[in-house]
């Protein structure tokens, strides 16, 4: 089950970086849902590496195909099988990993889960089993844009290493974040970025950063009290990608350095319905949507994978250093731009079905 | 399903605020566990209102029954069912949010939601929810006693509002942390922010804060890749506690400020196994235990609940001021102390027995 | 999760027939269905002992407490907790069974996976773990009384040992069933089966007997294509309760006996909607509803507990002789008809609601 | 979730009988197992059509592919994803089902559900769908021979129409069984199906049959009380194939003709540990293994796909006639041996895990 997200839109996620493929199955779509795969390769080609100057070049088509679940063009009620087969992997190139643990990486805690790994790459550990989410959120999108009017879900950079960017979450557009390959929108902050990842890379470091993410036209009522609330929800579909270290809603961490009452989100009555004057709880209370945007932020830490020699040890326990070779990315944090994205829109969709079974 | 958490220690609690009593089943507890009620008394204890002067006065007994699945003081293998009759409910005091939403509560999104809502209190929505959870703990912290050598939970006030506290997590001791009734081993940091949360009780208002949690004894290991990686889970946990606005493990939202030269762990032999040198990860790598301390943080938002009059609508859209009255906590933090314990244990226990079920 | 059943109408049941009680929680209730402790007790007051002269003499009182998730006696979407409290336990008529493996009970099995049983009774193997299935099936019936037309369901005693009723299923009301202490609808049959049930308890053995139940107003559409077909998971709530050895639906094994040309169900126009002529199908079609009756039959094997000396062995592996003492039942199946009720109504409302979600 | 079976074995099937291919995923598999497509091959050659001339013609080469999990022919403790290309499919021969739905097949309960199918063939309900669930049990008996002692699945034709044979399932073999392509391993009656089969297949019509599985090997200690005994999901599990009707275990509905001092299995010590004289719990007793043969049977009713025209009516509520053409089965049961196998041991798989979780 380490595998599986949702209760009712559940994605099945498989695929280790270097093998036959990566992919998902989509059980509980609802039936009679336009979809392509030409709408699904749209998103995988956002997160595809290879794409600008200060990403991974390794080049993978990602070509996406939609083996089951689909006639016509519309959802069958059946399960969704989505594969895409791995081209360009080099598993010569991870033939130093064998033998010796990478520092934070995942080699030694799989091994000593498992004890096997398959070291011609990250395994599922990797950034590139995230294909299969990618991939299966772009049919949640669009489930979402049929059900819910007005959905959008829009995540951006909103810090890389130390320079911070300003911007308005309730205004920002996909042109605004997609103008730019580091995908911030605020231009000058953009441009500072791309700059410093590149003499990281250069320097043969890395640098992480923070993304933050908008969820708009979410109606009042999603999310559940007590364990699955939308925010719980949220914060393990976040922390559950490659590299996060934390999560925070709303206010966040913030919050904790203000009082209830400049806390607290007064209600009025705006445009016929109840609306919040601020919106420090970031659109849910107790656990539900109050119909506001949704807002969160996601820390991404430092790629771990960086040009320099570093102390670890052998599988066999010596002493040893190490330096990657390979392609990687200095930043990984613009690719994860959809990849949040991806997460939120499962978040909702399977939220989203939850209530219609109750309403 | 929003009211179950776990895989195979799975635990469903029940009850609202105000009504017969909260509760939990624990489903997938092993058997010959030893446990009695008065253990499981003192977790409860520890989180009951009515302990100091900074908490709320409502005075529960919380006598805790355990109703099934103990035989001669052992686990059965068999649901445990556990129980606590509601004593010190006064509905009166919530008379007038049965028409009116109290903000940044749960009333409306309940409202919302279910188009009913229990408005006797907090219904669900309540921290006395969190009997059941804790209830349920002390069986999940005994199993990991038995199970696990070492295993120790410890959580503690990092900081309330501006207060910030200096605690070495890898040597606090929970006697440390029980000295002082704002539950923060700093003594200077605990003294200071007692007087100001007496002072925020004075005024109507409250405050929030930050509970730091360290996990030890855990070994290489439990967590699974993909989305059940055990800080995933942890995330997830955290977030379904009411308050909660953020989550952070390791070097969380700092590590976004650091580069990966700096940030990585590098692996060394201590003690005849694989240790990491510095601890960013927060003993968590790939979303698997590396053997470290597990390390994290929770922000806790002010307490919405405050004694001064604020704007809000009514269940029929009219503008109205509604000021609480009632025992409300100024600042739950302190008593949120030994929940971030029990969810905690909650996960790493599940994660044991799911760990233990391919070993 | 042994003791959970269903996907979004979620039931936990807990208790051991010597302990403090047995209950269940629902998750998953839709909000705002009216239902009170009255409907629930009638239907526990069906399945209860000591109702007439050929079933067990215990005397449960059985009063069922509602704990939770209802305000102003309707749902609120959160859990329900019901409990029901042990009275007339004698542990004291189990102590043989301390030391010794009752034949064909489940003694030997639960100490083989445990290590540990409680002996004082049949703890969750016996029947009184059905009072929360019953319990948590009075608010199904409910729930679905309140959204599907028509919804009824309807079990009846088919046979026991080899005495065999002529039922109708199209046609028999529950006053039908209700007018025998047997449960059996044909009159006949129904005074030659108390003779013999009163013949076999006079000579300290038991018998079994077959249960037919049928489930009218189902709309077409309920049910899952390949795993959670309908009849997979009514095939799995029956063979679920104490004593059942088998489960058919429809034609079941005589269908066998039967070529395709004479079971196909033809399909026709009636009352302007699609229906079949026959119904050899039982109502489901490649899992999922056709909107004719459901129709499925469920074998009670004899009571295992039996007043006479049977050979066994005692914990440490010594050959012995066991007769047991205590209150039982010689034969289960009338008591047994509501329980084949209460589990096919969990059943269709969990099924009903997970249409819902994708409807 | 209509698409997902078992609690920690958990296998995801996806796939049409007309489209790219069907396949399944299996999350949960322990690691380091060994396990080859070839060894997959061959159980999924043992189910394939076109093998005989009592079954379809359809020639599906059915050639495994294994896309993730395995490393080095050892699994990895991650998903293993198995996919079957469809070769053989020729839609132009369902055009006629487009519009009119084939009587006691699933054509119009999907139709209902969905409001939409694909009409290519069967679709989800094609029996088509069981490669995935075959190629994953090759997998899950790996799994149980590597861990549990002796364990071996086996099941044979039992009755086809009204032929009955006599066989002894605590003797029968493999071979016997293969001896014959009607799978029955008593020659005598094996002859007179395979007669009988042609007979109906060249008068259009179709039969259907019993088949009969015993489990050896199965330690004392798997299923679980209450919801999910051994032989509830062992039901579910077979009612879950296509066709089924019945399900019984061990004395089955024949118990219900037995006194209960006929029907108790005395327990003896023998090779130092308990056994049961007799088997008529059919290897499990209050829904946990007892370390006996597992026996049970299941009802195939005859193919619903007959060469007769049929009256039925159109999708817009028209009466007509159909007689099906394409390539079928005149009786399935044969091909349904290893599908009930597999099925199985899926459950035995699922339950072996669960119960190394709590030991």
């Amino acid at each position: 089950m380490s595998s599986q997200f949702g209760v009712l839109f559940r994605v099945s996620t498989w695929g280790e970086s270097h093998g036959g493929g990566v992919g998902a199955i989509i059980d509980g779509c609802p039936p009679r849902i336009p979809i392509s795969a030409d709408e699904i390769q749209a998103d995988l080609d956002r997160r595809r590496p290879g794409q600008s100057e200060i990403v991974t070049q390794r080049t993978e088509e990602d070509r996406v195909e939609i083996l089951s679940g689909v006639f016509d063009r519309l959802t069958l009620g059946t399960p969704l099988s989505l594969m895409v087969r791995n081209k360009d992997a080099r598993p010569e190139a991870y033939r130093e990993i064998e033998s010796a643990f990478r520092p934070s990486h995942a080699d030694y805690t799989y091994q000593a889960k498992y004890g096997i790994r398959n070291w011609q790459g990250g395994g599922r550990a990797s950034a590139r089993e995230t294909v299969g989410r990618v991939a299966a959120a772009a049919v949640a999108k669009k489930v979402l844009r049929q059900k819910v009017e007005g959905f959008e879900v829009l995540a951006f950079v909103k810090s890389i290493h130390r320079i911070d960017a300003v911007v308005d979450p309730s205004t920002v557009k996909l042109s605004d974040v997609e103008q730019s390959i580091v995908r911030c929108p605020d231009p000058d902050a953009a441009s500072r970025m791309i700059d410093w990842i590149k003499t990281m890379r250069k320097e043969g470091n890395s640098v992480g950063g923070v993304i933050e993410c908008v969820v708009r036209g979410v109606p009042p009522g999603l999310g559940e009290p007590v364990f699955d609330k939308l925010e719980a929800d949220l914060a393990k579909a976040m922390l559950s990608l490659p590299a996060t270290k934390g999560f925070e809603i709303g206010s966040g961490f913030g919050s904790t350095r203000m009082t209830g009452a400049e806390h607290n989100d007064p209600f009025e009555m705006r445009e016929g319905r109840v609306r919040t004057r601020t919106n420090f709880s970031g659109g849910v209370q107790g656990g539900i949507s109050n119909g506001e945007d949704i807002i969160f932020r996601v820390a991404f830490k430092p790629t771990a994978t960086i040009m320099r020699s570093q102390e670890t040890v052998t599988t066999t326990g010596e002493a040893t250093e190490l330096a990657a070779r390979g392609r990687h990315d200095p930043c990984v944090v613009p690719r994860a731009v959809p990849i949040v994205e991806a997460m939120a829109a499962l978040v909702i969709c399977d939220h989203y079905l939850r209530h219609q079974a109750i309403s």
